[in-house]
């Protein structure tokens, strides 16, 4: 990448993240970005019907259109907390409005962490003006931080396109790891761009770039409580009002924007040590491919063979065959990277040594093809490792 | 229990097991069932796709409603291997029907193993008249051995009851461990009885004994391409045809019998320590129920918590609400054995003693309550261990 994270900036966009005290040992757990005037505001929220209290917050406020801060803690998730946890979203999103100076309505709540314990909203409440006044233009990446949880490493994405002569910024921060199933798989990213859009224009590039980013990566199949894509557009960069073109490549830089968000939290998936991309061709319809695909990114018995580097395609035709879709077993032919390992009902014999080669690699294609139509889907998926177990076994005690 | 494995005998059944050769190191792999005489045989197999060789054949036979031997080998699966695969099977077969002297269309086959490697026939049909000469009253015990694979102690269920003055036996094996998923959830089982019944009643009692019991069971969600349950019925009790009352008790003993079954497997699921029972009550209706157990028992996020002994409820009421169906969540209530720990939309404080001690038993049962009608359903599952992985990712090489 041609940038450093720290030096970031979307004009208009100040952001930042401190320690405030929902994490223990100093470490950031409380994010802010704003932007200096009210901005286009479109969302994705979790369909799970345990919804966190800021979820329930943030669906009463995105139908209209506008948002100006998203206050976000990690550590915590405020979730199966009851009216308690309501009051304490509230609670969070007033502290934000009131120290920013603007309407409450324009803010954004979230939160990631543990499930069903009370929020420590007093710290998070004393720890708002503090991180008000770290707010800086080159804070994305502090932001960031402070939205991680068992994540590894930070996401952030960064593109830049043309609108007519005027240079517009996209850039996504994401936090993952675990809990993430392809219906709206997140847990929590924020966009931000300074482009003048639409809000139709706006809520469709964004919906549009989630399904085939956040909607098509696969780690563990569990759907949270907390998945919530917020993306601000505060038309900074004075931009004319966007022709069909500029909309459209806004989408391409949008979705890119996402997809590498994607690919970096399956990488960063709980435990994971591979990056798979699963592609299901030939198939009768997209639907048809989408089921397959899913079924075999989240296979565990697929995911184990992939950690143990072990070419079992037996795994993986018996995953397609799962999934409810009639398939044709002599037409199927399953690829991993290069070297066709099943065609006509058996095994392609050879390619053993590249075969190797290929699955001792952190990233590597599986493409299953159908041979019974021209609809494709391509998902990303991770192994199933000792350290999925280790890190989920003890989280909350 | 009151009987010892090796002294099982059914009226009119021969079984046993040997060793061929498929597996390594004199492990038996090679089993065989047989009724001295044509008995009633229904079955239900893998609706995979990729249908392994021998359910292919077994599909073939058993609309005629009759059958008199099972040969199963173990150590490789009959799967993913094309038309060489099929003739293997048929060569299976026919070397039974001759050795035994029957019709070789009362022979079924099935087979367990490794996907994708051809079987290696010769051994399998040097094998047989070693396989017919072993055959005896008390063999069901060294069948049931050899049909094990990853398998860590033997499934074998027993029980009686009294068809008018007439006692009957009913008898199950079966081997299980890894892709275990609630839809025909079994790999291999086969049940025997002396009972004289109609096929009509044989074939309900059957399937509705798969419904409470294979089909009510996961270990990790994947469905093989070898699944398939047979019960060979062979009226050697001399019975009078049975009535109603008959045909229920029936259905009672061999619903128990499966049952047990599908719990040892799950016990014995691979790498599992913990076998838990999930109860999903107050649903609408019994598919709702169905499918949001179906969601928490499959939870690879549930599963590692059992694992970890953690009462985190946190990750139920999230798969439970990921599941698709409506839920109110202030009415829904968790309890885990008899601890609420989940209520009104927040954690019920207390019982943190009780819970760590029920937790580290090794079953327990997690109630889930929807509060939103009277159909309820009950699944097995286990948790995801390090041994799941261990045993999964290195299978094949």
């Amino acid at each position: 990448m041609d940038w450093k994270p720290e030096d970031l900036k979307v004009p208009g966009f100040l952001a930042g993240g401190i320690h405030c005290g929902v994490k223990e040992q100093g470490r950031k757990d409380l994010a802010l970005i704003f932007s200096q005037c009210p901005a286009r505001a479109a969302g994705v929220f979790t369909t799970n019907c345990f919804k966190a209290a800021p979820v329930l917050l943030c669906r009463e406020r995105i139908p209209s259109g506008v948002g100006q801060a998203i206050i976000v803690n990690s550590g915590n998730a405020n979730a199966g907390t009851g009216r308690q946890g309501e009051r304490a979203a509230r609670a969070m999103s007033k502290a934000a409005s009131r120290a920013l100076g603007i309407k409450d309505d324009l803010v954004y709540v979230a939160s990631t962490g543990v499930i069903g314990k009370q929020l420590p909203i007093d710290k998070v409440l004393r720890g708002v003006p503090k991180l008000v006044g770290v707010l800086s233009e080159t804070g994305i990446a502090s932001a960031e931080e402070a939205i991680m949880t068992t994540d590894r490493f930070p996401k952030i994405e960064y593109g830049r396109f043309k609108s007519g002569f005027t240079e517009i910024t996209v850039c996504g921060i994401a936090k993952g790891a675990g809990m993430i199933e392809p219906n709206m798989a997140t847990l929590l990213s924020f966009a931000m761009t300074d482009l003048e859009i639409g809000i139709g224009d706006l809520r469709n590039a964004f919906r549009s770039g989630i399904q085939g980013s956040f909607n098509s990566i696969s780690v563990d199949g569990c759907m949270s409580t907390n998945d919530t894509a917020i993306i601000l557009a505060n038309g900074m960069a004075g931009n004319k009002f966007p022709g069909t073109a500029a909309v459209s490549k806004f989408r391409e830089c949008l979705s890119e924007v996402l997809t590498g968000l994607a690919k970096s939290m399956v990488r960063d998936g709980e435990g994971a040590t591979k990056l798979v991309t699963i592609t299901v061709q030939g198939a009768a319809t997209l639907s048809d491919a989408k089921k397959i695909a899913y079924k075999v990114a989240g296979s565990n018995l697929v995911k184990t063979a992939f950690f143990g580097q072990d070419p079992n395609w037996g795994r993986i035709i018996s995953a397609a065959g799962a999934a409810g879709i009639k398939l044709l077993p002599d037409s199927v032919e399953v690829v991993i990277g290069a070297v066709p390992v099943f065609r006509k009902g058996k095994a392609v014999d050879g390619g053993a040594e590249r075969l190797a080669k290929i699955m001792t690699g952190d990233s590597f294609e599986v493409r299953v093809k159908l041979g019974m139509g021209k609809a494709a889907f391509t998902m990303y998926t991770s192994d199933l490792t000792y350290d999925y177990v280790k890190l989920n076994a003890h989280y909350t005690t």
